[in-house]
């Protein structure tokens, strides 16, 4: 959907004019009720649920949307009863405007130019959406991680529009070690000699070496420490002839199942991600800080919200730990808001917020169900 | 010290003729049974403790040793007691043979082609220094991370040579979260375009880059989230005029403490430490694993072992976690060996090892009084 009107952006600057990219699920009931909006987080997009076909009518392999596990006919959103809205967000590179498209002032590709973009922002341009699809108030605005921040900034931002809000594997702010990762992160891709100040467009390269670093660290603080050891644990990639301890006795070379499955992830991301889109959403989920502006108390932050809430947090989440979770939940309480509460003995670390848990499911479906089905 | 033999590697390479630096503290006494040996981490060096002196006779800034609040004059090691070894390891670049001097052979500096080293490696030069020294029998060897891993595998390679073997902030191998975090760091290096396959020294640069994403990296996992959040917090670097946020909106400049503190000590690191270096010890790190001979199995690995053991480990470590430092206790106990063991809760993370903490110079100090002193 193009947007013709000049977007005001939180640091001062504005986006002229943009595209939001969106998918629709299920229908919109008649007084238009039924609505929930899904927010993405990091490397995710409006593709939420649901496959794409090829021209023959097939199923495109891999083709699942990124949270198909919990969106669908008789999934625990489902879409039978709700009409589910996915949107990318502005500054990512699936469709919505971004540093990958050209600036409509310059006629040149944005590169670094394109603006800093923040949850609120993207909260701003997602009521936009909303109110060119006719929708006043969502039955639930939900999403995982920095997906689950916008829900939340939701409630305050539009407290009218939102009567349920699920935040899943979320936390009000950033720690400084949560800081410290993505910062290393951008450092990775700011020094890559590909980068070229954020222009790689204009020369015709790509700061891939940065992308495969930021992603490796990434995936470290997705998963647990158990996971890992389950998943991998000191396996070896192949054993070495001739050595009875197995190894290559190499620097460079893959030894370990996990060497060799991190570069595996690094590659496919910086195939397909922007560097510079990685550095806007990362920037943004530092930046979120509702309780900012109100001397670092959350409770006061969170008075505005008037929907009613569900909240998820993972055991073994240490990103995301469910400790922020229960600030979150203890602010609300404070402000005698209704809050459910799940804390999942989950062993994925905070990538389970993506998994197929069945304590995790039947936690959405029964409060979808309960709580959110329109009467 | 100079070695003119040939040491054979765990690898099946050798090293044909090298040095070793170290330096040493107190006085070995008559019957040659004070000794201490110091075993180092990742980026120390065989300056364990006291200061140098300038030509002048003052004290050179900055120049204590890594371990000059442990050890010394009436310090927990005391010095006027016993004599304490410290030796920088091969491979390493402060002194020892390593990766930035040249090869005999060749003739050439060593870069890449410097061999694989392992702990069992160092542990065979370290006991080649003693022997050179006149020590046969260590009253304890010590050491703190990868320090520790070489004061257990000590025990397990000269059982007979080690009364007390000192194990701090240690673990009995990494897990594939710390190996995950090694494998990042070494690719940040060697991706880097300065890198030059390891051979930067004949093309005149120096992979800096990738240096500063390691130490960035390492600098993150040392530290623990609270004291992190304690230190640094989500504390600004300095409040742009203009925005009631603070923030400068930037992805490139850097917004929190954190960053610039991060920043800092990558640039701190590259100035200083050899690239080969850091693949070679983080190798070692990651192929530690007495067990891996005896089918995973640490009590039958430890059953060689004939020291009494002090291990240390600290609460807030997720690095090299207390659940670690358990695992060996619980191998020796399992052999009938002689185990002290103190979980210190101090909330510096691994970096605890390196601090003043008083309960933790209590337990080693107390250790050495009453157990190791050579009556």
């Amino acid at each position: 959907m193009h947007f013709a009107d000049v977007l005001p952006l939180q640091s001062g600057a504005s986006i002229r004019a943009y595209d939001l990219s969106y998918e629709t699920y299920g229908t919109l009931n008649a007084d238009r009720s039924n609505a929930v909006l899904i927010c993405h987080a990091l490397n995710a997009s409006h593709h939420v649920a649901g496959v794409y076909l090829d021209a023959q009518g097939g199923v495109v392999p891999k083709s699942e949307g990124w949270w198909d596990t919990m969106i669908g006919p008789g999934k625990p959103v489902d879409t039978n009863v709700f009409f589910v809205i996915g949107v990318n967000n502005l500054g990512s590179c699936f469709g919505s405007t971004g540093p990958m498209q050209r600036n409509p002032d310059s006629g040149e590709i944005y590169g670094a130019d394109f603006p800093v973009v923040t949850v609120q922002d993207w909260v701003q341009a997602q009521a936009r959406l909303l109110d060119a699809l006719g929708i006043t108030t969502l039955a639930a605005v939900m999403g995982g991680s920095l997906g689950g921040m916008q829900a939340l900034s939701w409630t305050l931002q539009y407290p009218e529009r939102v009567r349920h809000a699920v935040v899943v594997a979320s936390a009000p702010n950033l720690t400084a070690e949560n800081i410290a990762f993505n910062e290393v992160a951008r450092r990775a891709i700011v020094t890559d000699p590909d980068f070229h100040g954020g222009h790689y467009g204009r020369h015709g390269v790509l700061p891939q070496r940065g992308l495969r670093i930021a992603r490796m660290i990434g995936h470290i603080t997705y998963l647990s420490d158990d996971v890992m050891n389950e998943k991998f644990g000191r396996q070896l990639r192949e054993v070495a002839i001739g050595h009875a301890s197995g190894y290559k006795f190499s620097t460079q070379d893959v030894e370990f199942q996990i060497e060799s499955y991190l570069r595996y992830q690094g590659d496919k991301f910086s195939e397909y991600f922007d560097a510079n889109t990685y550095l806007l959403i990362t920037r943004a989920l530092d930046y979120f800080d509702p309780a900012a502006e109100h001397g670092g108390k959350l409770t006061p932050a969170l008075a505005r919200a008037r929907a009613k809430f569900l909240l998820v947090s993972f055991k073994t989440d240490w990103r995301f730990s469910p400790a922020r979770s229960r600030e979150i939940v203890k602010a609300l309480l404070d402000n005698q808001r209704d809050v459910s509460y799940a804390e999942i003995d989950a062993p994925h670390g905070h990538d389970a917020f993506l998994l197929d848990d069945p304590r995790y499911m039947g936690v959405v479906r029964s409060y979808f169900e309960s709580k959110v089905t329109p009467c």
